[in-house]
């Protein structure tokens, strides 16, 4: 197993932390305040613990694998040795610039450094470097432990060996990974949510649908499917003859959908009165923290149903 | 428990009658072509056997369930003493209209008239009806003993007591409905389904992606959060300060990928033959049919699963 140096240690990077520990990687922690990092291994210990209760700790203890977290405060510590560095410092240019600078000089000379940036290109904060082409953005879905998909987007100056590298390592700690051909802004999964937001903004704007109704309609119907199908195998089975017959009997419809779709909604405008009503009124703020924590609950509940379904039915 | 009718015994309609029969109702199906209704019994048969094994009767037997629906190649029969009757002919206007015009002269005063119709608005086909104020749309996805949503769509004319009572008989059988406020090409689902296969198609056909990355990025990503929230739960928690502050903190991302949407890749162009040849390589044509039971099965699995965590964790 390879050591891992984590660079930032909230949210992201313990989430990280937890993934690539529980694959049985040594993972080291590291952050600027450390403040961040001393709180960061109760709480990691806690997350364990929920974890093994679902079966989600490939039969580990939830010591056993605490036992493979560390934190420093010492960079090139953390640094030393690791194979792969993932960063999580804040979405600011800037910053990524300095911090990779900062990696690049003191990490291994073989070490993969990527970012978990969900909005910023890789090749805007890593032209500078003498390293750059091992530099890359490998974006998770919050949090990375209970869900498998992972983006990575090489820059252009990415070689290939270390999108190769950083694919095996995801699919060893259980991930699913996206690789995408080259850099695009928003990725994939930000692209593809996008999307579908605009229409859901629309929708409610334009009065034809209620929140709830947007909500009901993907999570009581589309999502159901797409969730372990996604949304290509989905079209696929929709037709009798595959997704050529699918296309030919039903794009024509979707055509005139698009041209229906060309016009924005400011979400920030009129429509966020409507939204945020909605959903105060379902959920006071008071109680966003609360809920949060059961939607981490039903994501590990679905996680393990998930794996089970492979096991019995097939994946 | 009411009387339901189920005009059309094809596969759609046979959903149908089995999602009323569960929840208690009297079902009657009626077939202009005889032959297609004498199977009909037996496939029901085989469907509520699965079903029971995966605690997906209200712990009915199935004999039970399925000595509430009958035969009958007799319209006016079927119709007679149903309150609810769903229609599910050939997506044909003309086919619609004149299916329309039948039952509405045969069925009981104050019964309502419903069309599983995917594509054709209410009031493309019910223009012409006395009865035009007891007509409307309730559109499943398939099949819908399996999946809860199912979209209620009023024309113009139809009355708010006919949308009230489909909604509570919708509930009443364990569906999830979605009531459009008035109708719109695609509805609500298609209209987000389109939305999201649109980008799919365009970042496949730009060489970002590969279907299968786009499969992995809903499937292992964004579908696990919406299959029990939704988009705008999943948004609302995704930002310290709920959906306003999501809209404050990304909107700008958005708007910027939302401007590099505007291009329509045609679905049926070279894109196509990528499509199509990467689907066929993970599952040949010929193993289609085993993949839609395949997939049945792990709709069925899901729904017990999804049950089962809103009685543990919470809905």
């Amino acid at each position: 197993m390879a050591k891992i140096a984590v660079v930032g240690s909230g949210f992201i990077g313990r989430a990280w932390a937890i993934s690539f520990a529980r694959a049985g990687n040594e993972v080291a922690m590291w952050d600027q305040a450390p403040a961040a990092t001393e709180g960061a291994r109760d709480y990691i210990a806690g997350v364990l613990g929920d974890l093994e209760a679902n079966d989600l700790l490939r039969g580990q203890a939830p010591d056993a694998v605490l036992a493979r977290i560390s934190v420093t405060p010492d960079l090139g510590e953390a640094l030393r040795g690791a194979s792969h560095i993932q960063e999580n410092t804040p979405e600011k240019r800037d910053v990524k610039r300095e911090v990779f600078s900062l990696i690049d000089g003191l990490a291994e000379a073989d070490a993969v450094i990527a970012s978990s940036s969900s909005a910023l290109l890789p090749s805007t904060f890593t032209d500078h470097l003498a390293g750059r082409h091992r530099c890359l953005v490998v974006h998770p879905l919050n949090p990375p432990y209970l869900i498998p998909a992972a983006e990575v987007v090489p820059a252009p100056w990415t070689s290939p060996e270390t999108v190769e590298r950083t694919r095996v390592l995801l699919v060893d700690a259980g991930h699913a990974p996206l690789v995408m051909k080259r850099e695009l802004d928003g990725f994939i999964m930000n692209r593809l949510q996008g999307a579908l937001l605009e229409e859901a903004f629309r929708l409610v704007a334009d009065g034809y649908a209620s929140i709830e109704d947007v909500d009901i309609g993907i999570r009581d119907g589309l999502a159901l499917r797409w969730s372990f199908m996604g949304p290509f195998e989905t079209i696929d089975l929709n037709a009798p003859q595959g997704v050529r017959d699918y296309v030919e009997r039903y794009q024509g419809i979707y055509e005139n959908l698009f041209s229906q779709m060309q016009r924005r909604v400011d979400w920030a405008g009129p429509v966020l009165e409507t939204v945020e009503a909605d959903r105060r009124a379902k959920l006071p703020k008071e109680k966003l923290v609360e809920r949060q924590v059961w939607r981490d609950r039903r994501l590990m509940a679905l996680a393990a149903h998930k794996r089970k379904s492979e096991e019995d039915i097939g994946k």
